[in-house]
Parts: structure tokens; sequence; C-alpha cells
């Protein structure tokens, strides 16, 4: 069998938190809540499959969640999108980008993505003939340069993808970002991916500035969410993606013959969840405390904490540590300190090595601490 | 935006769906049941989300529903998958079935279908730059000529797509199909992909053969099965693909960045109720008295019943009832008469009209009497 994507082997999440089974560590390299869910969640999960939600829901999605996504839109970024036509609900944010690269990305087409970049954008874009350039930006802040972001766009740029806040950088877009964007797109055809799905969890209130919030980049953009970050439920593997209607119609072409429509009892469990329970402005409060309480652990070592600014990982430059390459160095901390990371090696085409890894604290205080009586050490 | 599916528009499913909901008429077009599940699959989803399997499930599936499939394949059909490298459970068998043309199909690729094909491998084909080439069935029978299908062949030919037991011809292959297929697959380099997702709702005891049982189809295999179709939660989303090492590691590179996993607690669910609860012989047994009711009350009336091998469809020649084409008819049949169905044109891709719609009668007993009730005034 001849692959398609010949440079791919299993994901780094995948190869990082089986090692960190196998070596009986504390797996702090995949990003995911190890804290249990609110238990209503569970219990609105039930009651939607004991009310017969069990069948096909509209391929768009359950209504009463995509309504309960559009009200969020609307109180976070007085953003509006039409409930029918704008808004699809997706079996993770994972299948709705990659979905949305599948609508847009011919053979040919060049995609921009900024480096150290989430893994899936690259492979997906290659399956579908896309032509990858990359903006690399470098430690400690992750700045984009615009400069060197306007000399990749060419006449064949057809798909720009943002991660915002980014994953593994934490950073956050300023509002001289955006205006920077505004201005090289706002004359131009080029579409706009904004994976979002960090938007909750931004610390030391910094605002959070949504693509929805810009018309001139709302416009043309797919953006994707999800409430596996947004609820701690990384595993229901629901989300949702949200574009202007001439692009939500091809984007639903290639969705329903890719998932049709996803999980009943979840989105309900959802839907009622959002309506009746949540308060958003409660996540970040509660991810910032587990910053904090990491961060401080780490003050006295030897490793150099980066800046958190968004998301649930904390980057260590560990260049004053070891030797070792970021990768061997996220093995021998998982074999020898037990405690697992991921190599930003990882997030780079070319596996650039700055000497930094990422450690996921979206955990509960005992695997934190346990995490921290290892990792201290090393100092 | 330049689309990538200009042909396609909602599925048919989805266009009956509507129509019927508007017209308040029966709903026996989109394949779902609306009887209720059993209670032990919503206490067992809420017991795996209570249990804390909320988070990603590993990317190939929780371990405890891969056994369980696994047994069922030996059970049924003495059929040996190695359970690390060669299943994946997937976001219903859509997303198999789309993953795997994904993984297979290249630019100038030919891909063969058999018509009337269900709607979404056509497009899915398309997408990756498949060329399809179609073996034309027609009523009443749908049998394979198999002289003519081997003049699709040629050396271009990469994959074939068969869908045993056929939605919506409901034909099950026979022993002499699998044997010619055998002698025309087996010196080549040509992948088949075999949606199997009736596999368990087949009548009068007609032995099933499922393309694992011969190692010269299995190993060129993808095969995929639904659990929706299974346990009558279509809803769920939730199914699985099985090949062989080399096909499967290849599917994976790309499932892993379409979807990466599957929703945690489902998974759990349907475990435990395969391993405690389900007897899956009872499955086709309840559907064939549902079929037999249905099939008795319209034996009087001037609908010619198609055969009903398998699947919850009923096939009718309505030509000697009405001059409309089959869409045509379909919508007065929901408009005037309050029952809605599937014209068998939306599975051929240039629209062949031989008269022939297709009902689900996996519904209800009241539902039955309904829909029974509004057809026999047609005669
Ligand atoms: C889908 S596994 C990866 C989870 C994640 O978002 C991360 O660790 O960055
Ligand atoms: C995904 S909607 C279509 C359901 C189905 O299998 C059918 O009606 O044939």
């Amino acid at each position: 069998i001849q692959s398609k994507l010949p440079n791919v082997g299993i994901t780094i999440f995948t190869e990082m938190s089986q090692l960190a089974a196998k070596e009986n560590a504390v797996n702090l390299s995949q990003g995911f809540p190890d804290f249990p869910i609110d238990a209503k969640l569970t219990q609105f999960l039930e009651e939607g499959s004991a009310k017969g939600l069990n069948q096909y829901l509209p391929m768009p999605g359950y209504i009463g969640l995509r309504e309960a996504i559009l009200k969020k839109m609307y109180d976070s970024h007085k953003a509006t999108y039409d409930i029918e036509s704008e808004i699809t609900v997706t079996a993770g944010a994972t299948q709705a980008i990659f979905t949305a690269i599948a609508t847009i990305v011919k053979p040919g087409d060049e995609v921009i993505i900024i480096e150290p970049a989430y893994d899936c954008y690259e492979p997906t874009i290659q399956l579908f003939g896309g032509v990858t350039k990359r903006l690399i930006l470098h430690k400690p802040d992750y700045v984009i340069n615009w400069e060197d972001f306007k000399n990749l766009i060419s006449n064949k740029t057809k798909l720009i993808i943002f991660n915002n806040p980014g994953n593994p950088s934490t950073r956050i877009l300023r509002e001289s970002d955006i205006q920077e964007l505004i201005k090289i797109v706002k004359d131009t055809d080029i579409f706009l991916l904004s994976d979002e799905v960090y938007e909750n969890i931004t610390f030391d209130n910094k605002e959070y500035l949504s693509f929805a919030r810009y018309s001139e980049l709302k416009e043309r953009s797919f953006i994707v969410a999800s409430f596996g970050k947004l609820l701690h439920i990384t595993g229901w593997k629901l989300g949702y993606i949200l574009a202007p209607k001439e692009m939500m119609s091809e984007y639903r072409k290639v969705h329903q013959y890719n998932v049709f429509c996803v999980n009943s009892p979840s989105q309900y469990a959802i839907a009622k969840y959002m309506d009746e329970v949540l308060d958003y402005h409660e996540i970040a409060k509660m991810y910032q405390a587990k910053r904090d309480y990491f961060r401080n652990a780490l003050a006295g070592t030897d490793f150099k904490l980066l800046n958190c600014e968004a998301t649930y990982f904390q980057a260590v430059d560990y260049s004053a540590v070891s030797e070792l390459g970021d990768k061997d160095f996220c093995k021998h901390l998982t074999q020898v300190y037990k405690v697992a990371a991921i190599p930003f090696s990882a997030f780079y085409h070319n596996f650039m090595d700055e000497k930094v890894i990422r450690f996921c604290f979206a955990k509960k205080q005992e695997t934190l601490d346990q995490a921290i009586e290892n990792l201290v050490k090393l100092k």
C-alpha cells in the first residue's frame, strides 16, 4: 500500500501517553484534565438518552445546542451567526479543522501556518494536495513578525490557519496583530481558519479577541471551538464550527459525507449544561490557580518558565538543566523522573529544537504535586 | 468560494426528513428506528461517564470495545484480527468509509461502485480526486452480472466498494458472487471496502457472508460496521473498521487527524452492553417481524413489493400506482398521503428512475400502522 502521508507516524500525543503509561509516569504530556467532571454533565447525558435522543439529530446539530453556542458567541463577542446556515456541531474540533481544510484546499493551493503549530494542520493540508508555507516563531515569546508574515503571501495563498490562543505557545493575538492581519487580507480572496479551542482558558484578564469580533475577519473565517476544552470532557469529542453562510454551505457538503451528524445524548447534555449551569468565567479562574501553583513550585528550579498567557500548558526552557535534545529529554524525564511532557520540536516541521518542552497542568492537586515532587529533583 | 463538490446539495435523507417534518407526515424515509432503546444502554452510558470515562481514549478505541467486536467477529465469522493493529473504533460508519477512501484514493485512481449505491461513496471519491466507475443494477433483484463487472476493471482500478447487504437493494451477496469476486481480485493490487453495516439484519435465515470469512478478500479489505444499526442508536454515531495491519496503519494516519478518537462514554456503554446483554440473533428476528407485518399490509395494494433480504428497508415498485417520477412521487406521498419515503433515483448518479421507492420499517407498531393506513388509500 502506497502511503498518502509517508512522513506521518502516530501522533506525539499518542506516543508520549503510551510511554507515560508504560513507565508509570505522571502524564503531563497529552492535554486533558484528570479531575472529575461536574456530575450534572453525567446526569444530563443520561437524561438525553433516557428522553430518547438516541437517533440521528439534524446534520447541523441539535437546535438547543446551536442556540446555546450562539448565545455564548453574542455574550462573549457580540458576534451573530444565523442558526440555520452558519453553525455546525462537529465530532470534536479536530474533525471541524480537517473538514474545513477539505472544503477549501485544492491541489497546489498554498496554506500558511504558524509554527510551533498544533500537529493536525499540516498532514491534512498535505492530504488535500495543498502546499504548506510556514512562519516560524521563536522562544521565548513566539511573537509574529508581520513583515515576515506578509512575505509568505502569494497569489496562490488560499487559506491561513491561526491558533489563538496558541498551543503550545500559549500566545494570545493582540489588537495590533489583528489590525496587521486585517490589512493583509482585506482586499484578497484568502480564507481564514481560526482554531480558538482555548478561547475560555486565558489568564491575567488579558482580553481575548476572537476573529468573530472583526467583520473583516469574520466574513472569511471558519472559527472552530471545542466543548472538550470548555467543559473538561475531551473524550466526548464534541465541538463546533462557525462560518458565513456560503462557506458553511460548502463545509456541510463535506461534513455530511464525513460524519453526517454527531453524538445525540452528548449534544443534549452540553446544551442543557450551557443553559442551566455553566459560568464560563469560572473556567479561566480555575486553570489560572493551577497555572500559578505549578509555576510557583518550579520557580526555584533551573527550568526557565516561559510566559503562559492561555491554554492549560506551561512551556519551559530546560537548557540550563540538560544537554539532551528536547524529544530525548522528554523520554528521559518520563523514564527517569517519571513525568511525561511534550517536546516543542514536535510542533515544527523540521523538528527545530530550542530546548523547550510543554507540561499540561490541567490536573488535580495530587497529580500536580506528584509531578512537582519529581521535577524539583532536577534542579 | 469555489465548490469542491459542485454537484452536491444536502443529502436526500436530510431533504426528505425535513419535508416529512414540515408536512407532518409519517417519516419512513431516512433510516432510523423510532422505538425506545434498551434502558440498559442508557444506564451504561451514565455509568461510563460516572466512572470517569470522559477524557480521550486511545486512538484505536476503548480496549473493552475492541475486545467485544473481535469476539463478535470470531463468533459470527471465525475471523480473527489483531486487537492492537487491525481494528479502529470510529465516529460512525460514515466516518470510517470517508477515512478509508481518503487513505486509499489518489487523483486519477479508479474506484468501482455498484448502483443503486449509498449516497456517501461517490462525493468522497470525488473529493480525493478519484474517478468513479459504476456497475448499474436493475429492479427487481439487483443481481450483479460478473461479466459486466469484470469489464470495469482496468490497470487504474484502485478500490472496489461493496455494500453487503445492500442499501437500498437489500441484496445479500451469494457464495457464487464471492467466488467471482475472488477470481477477479486475487492476483491484483486492488483494495476492497466492504460496507457491512446491515450485517445483523438479514432475513429468512439466509447465510450472511462477510468478506472477513475469505482470506483472499480479508487480506485486502476494509470492513466497516455500525453500532447505530446493531443497537438502534443511530444518533450515538459509533462504528468501527477492520483491516489488515498495513492497511490499518495507513488508515490511522488519516483517522488521527480527522477525529483522533471517539466518544468515550458511548464506547464504554456499547462494550458493556455487548458483553453482558446483547443477543445479536434477536435483532434480525425483531426486524423480520416488522418486515413481514409491513409487507402483509401492503400485499393487497398496487404497490409491487420487491424482495427484502436484509436491512430495514422495503423497496416497492409503484409503477402501477402513479405516473410520477420517483422523487416527485415521494414528495406527493409525503404531502398528500403523509408518508415520506426515499426515491431509488437518489442512489444512481444519473438519477435513473425505475419507479422504485424505499420505506424504512424500523418503526414502532403505531408508526407502521399509521403509515399503512395512509398508504392503502392509494390502492
Ligand atoms: C487529540 S490529543 C492532543 C490533545 C491536545 O490538544 C494537546 O495535547 O495539545
Ligand atoms: C445518515 S442518514 C441516512 C440513514 C441511512 O442509512 C439510510 O436512510 O439509508
